[in-house]
């Protein structure tokens, strides 16, 4: 790669909704872009627990990034591994690559999940964040009833049919709701031995209500439709231990195979490589133009950063702030090559938030008008189509929405990647797996 | 399970076009059945280059088995893992589940691939059988070219870029007609370092010509035809050798990062399970009427089985042969349970073959009718949407190939998968790997 000596180039890290945006809008001005992300898709995040619940396919909700920006000849696209940045040099190193000088970087990393300082439970509990995440809890949540269906002993059936779900923001309130859906609707009929519909979900939230960003009313809607579908709703339930067994939610024993975690995040390591304050949860601190102090050419955006708003309070982990402040910062930093005057600092503009219980039933928070149920819904569904990025992918998703919608079937129940060693018995970890290798005594048999 | 005194049972291993057109046809004959698979999906094996060359995404060709007999309450379906049959029991092993007691076996446990005694190959060659071997392809297809992107030295960016398929059949040609349009067309425009339209694409077959089971004149077409997409065909290529660097054939070293290996089968062990008289692929030899000799209450079909047609030459490894003996058997069984006299012995229906080089260019061979080109490929299209089971799989796969028509692009273009631990690594096995992870000189950077 050679450098362009008349244009500036200016190095993105990260191809989410931050990066991606920053990219689009420096496009044709005047600058030599590259735009380096670790995966080589786009991924349409706030879908990802339907590619988790089978209704969705992976390729549906991610789009190849080069082929979005295909006929921006000065973006150039790098799948890579970022490692470090060295500040003093103006370089960013990519594993097994080489370095890749900058004139302005822009760390757009995200977050990851936190363990809260039990990063043990990781080993018995699966995250939502990539393609790899959904598509592991698909494999565990399809293949928990699948394993249930040839098993005879009814505590280890119970257990297999036991979804712990740990907390109740957005993620974990839209995860509930689908299992619930998957199985008293979809699965329902399928199995010979077990009832699907018996299934128990539990949802955990150590906070005193569900989906804290909205407001109260909301939060009594979400709680009573989901005891509706019959998910169980812990409130003030702290996680105290998650093991091979199952979970333990102040004081409370819940035996389960399938934990999975939507709690707290924590940003990916954007700040320590540039040696920036961070705030407890890992997210750089920066200026009110994004900037990083002492760095004004580095900028952190999204998840990865900590910037207060109007209101004082620090800006939420949403999508439409990665968004904002990506094309933000762009602007910044065209109007420096410029030489024109810096715009005011950043403002985040919220549209309103949404979130999705189950088929029919969501609630919408948009400036003054509160919204739940159908009309929720609608707006959700039309919302996330519009967001979805490209029209092959809007096309995909509608259809399998409206397939969905006529035969409460789901388009990907598919259980992929196992891994070899484990065949069969991935619902058995630990001490379990191998005392399930024993040979079992002809009485317990499927047919003695 | 119990037992039902009533009715005999029928097990049927493997989902695949034998077992589910068995269990079918059975359906309602007043026996029980349990269909045993090791995936909870039947697979639509002729359209898997088409997941493994980013056309198609997994779900499009696989459907739940248990949901294609919900409406048969007749039928139990069992994912788990088949490790033998006790033929004097009657009891088939499961792994870590039980036994389940049979009065009528049917083995169509199909075919993997044969390494022909090189079995240290298949650390560096990639197959295509199942959809996890379909998403290795992908994962390393895509990810040669993107890998080659970030990359500076030239020899490493042309074994990167080079592709080397193994066995001129229908899958090594199709994968290589596909990957060459891949390389030339969809990713033509993407990339600002690299020419992926200059991929080399090399295909090797140990006989005289491709398609060997088609008539010589289509086989000839068939070469011409790769010749135009820019394949390079080695005929009478004998491989001796695949390393993590590449392959040799006949001689000829070709340095690659991407060997995927169509050559020979052999069949699962079904004939080991019931020690079964074997062919030289190991598979099981059967009865005219597809039972194992002295066990005439066990029937093996498909790929699995070895049986001569009316011609004395071996029933070929097709999906409509496993078809038409899944049929088959479960008439014989039907009638066997009834008192009423067997049908005569097993007649394979040749209805013809097909197969596809690349857009609007296939080969068909229809009884005494030869086409080749637009018309064939037609006909490939119709008769592969109107096999597909299900009708949104239908649906999906016939919007997918409409859309890349008239786009030339591929819906389901996503790296997924790649191990954490080899990172970015993924090109680099073995030596070259622990070479790689190197810091390099400052002097092979991307900008010095």
């Amino acid at each position: 790669m050679q450098s362009n000596a008349k244009r500036p180039r200016v190095v993105i890290v990260g191809a989410g909704f931050g990066g991606l945006n920053a990219a689009r809008k420096l496009a044709g001005r005047d600058v030599e872009i590259v735009l380096i992300d670790r995966t080589n898709h786009h991924l349409f995040q706030p879908l990802l627990y339907q590619v988790a619940t089978a209704a969705l396919a992976p390729s549906d909700i991610a789009s190849p990034t080069r082929a979005m920006f295909r006929r921006d000849r000065d973006i150039t696209v790098i799948m890579g591994d970022v490692t470090g940045v060295d500040t003093a040099r103006r370089v960013v190193a990519i594993r097994e690559t080489g370095e890749l000088a900058y004139d302005y970087l822009v760390l757009a990393t995200g977050a990851a999940y936190s363990w809260f300082g039990h990063d043990e439970w990781a080993a018995h509990a699966t995250v939502l964040k990539s393609l790899e995440d959904a598509e592991t809890i698909r494999l565990r949540l399809l293949g928990a009833f699948e394993w249930a269906e040839s098993r005879t002993d009814a505590a280890e059936i119970a257990r297999l049919l036991t979804f712990v779900i740990v907390g109740g923001g957005p993620t974990g309130v839209e995860l509930a709701g689908a299992i619930a859906e998957l199985a008293r609707s979809t699965l329902a009929r399928d199995f010979r031995h077990i009832q699907p519909a018996a299934a128990r979900i539990v949802l955990c939230e150590a906070g005193p209500r569900l989906l804290a960003g909205f407001p109260p009313s909301l939060s009594d809607y979400t709680l009573r439709t989901l005891g509706e579908l019959g998910v169980e709703v812990r409130l003030g339930a702290n996680v105290e231990m998650i093991d091979a067994f199952g979970a333990t939610a102040s004081g409370e024993r819940i035996d389960s195979a399938n934990v999975f975690w939507c709690a707290g995040t924590e940003a990916r390591p954007a700040a320590r490589w540039i040696s920036a304050d961070a705030a407890r949860n890992g997210a750089a601190q920066v200026e009110p133009d994004c900037s990083v102090p002492g760095h004004p050419d580095i900028f952190v955006i999204g998840d990865a950063a900590s910037l207060a708003g109007a209101d004082d309070k620090l800006l939420p982990g949403l999508a439409a702030v990665a968004k904002q402040q990506g094309k933000y910062v762009a602007e910044v930093i065209a109007r420096r090559i410029a030489g024109r005057p810096a715009p005011g600092p950043f403002r985040y503009h919220d549209l309103g938030t949404l979130a999705v219980i189950g088929r029919s039933r969501a609630v919408a928070h948009l400036g003054r008008v509160r919204l739940r149920g159908f009309p929720a819904w609608l707006i959700w569904s039309l919302v996330h189509l519009f967001l979805l990025a490209g029209f092959r992918n809007r096309l995909m998703v509608y259809m399998n929405w409206s397939w969905a919608w006529f035969t409460y079937g789901r388009g990907a129940r598919l259980i992929t990647g196992i891994p070899p060693e484990e065949e069969s018995a991935a619902p058995l970890r630990d001490e379990t797996a191998q005392a399930a290798k024993r040979p079992r005594p002809a009485g317990t048999v499927l047919r003695s």
